[in-house]
């Protein structure tokens, strides 16, 4: 498997209508086992996103997706900086599917 | 929703050891909608956790379950260190169950 941490800062003030973006395009991608996303509570532009993907190539495929590009293209206006981005291995758990 | 990404270090050689653990303590949680275990790629002792509750309640009281005081037990000599420990609010995604 292949996971992703990240953390997004959005623009001030845009951080929801990024969320509201980031959920409306995951759905139905091919090989995603997870993918949640959380506000900082401490950071009120803050994001937090954690992706499981049964392989790093379909992580990558799925950055071709319509619904992602779409996704890309309407949020990146709202994002400010990519704060932290980690690469993980993960091994298992509960929740993945 | 409430949320935990942690980063903790095993002792020399024993992150397999207290993956298995980790994992063998999660099964039957109330109120845990995610929790994946994974390794860091660039660092052999590295593992990161991320996990989802329906509420922070739920997260304190699976403390006090005899799976995860079990774990809790039989893992602490095997952790050297808690190195990062970010609590979230996850809004939705994929996974949560």
């Amino acid at each position: 498997m292949y996971g992703l941490i990240g953390k997004i800062k959005a623009t001030p003030g845009q951080r929801d209508a990024l969320i509201a973006i980031l959920l409306d395009g995951v759905s139905g991608m091919p090989g995603c086992l997870s993918y949640v996303v959380a506000r900082a509570p401490d950071d009120a532009d803050a994001i937090w996103i954690t992706e499981v993907w049964d392989s790093a190539e379909s992580h990558k495929a799925s950055l071709q997706l319509p619904s992602v590009k779409d996704a890309i293209t309407k949020g990146r206006p709202l994002i400010a900086a990519f704060e932290s981005h980690v690469e993980t291995t993960p091994v298992g758990g509960h929740g993945l599917k």
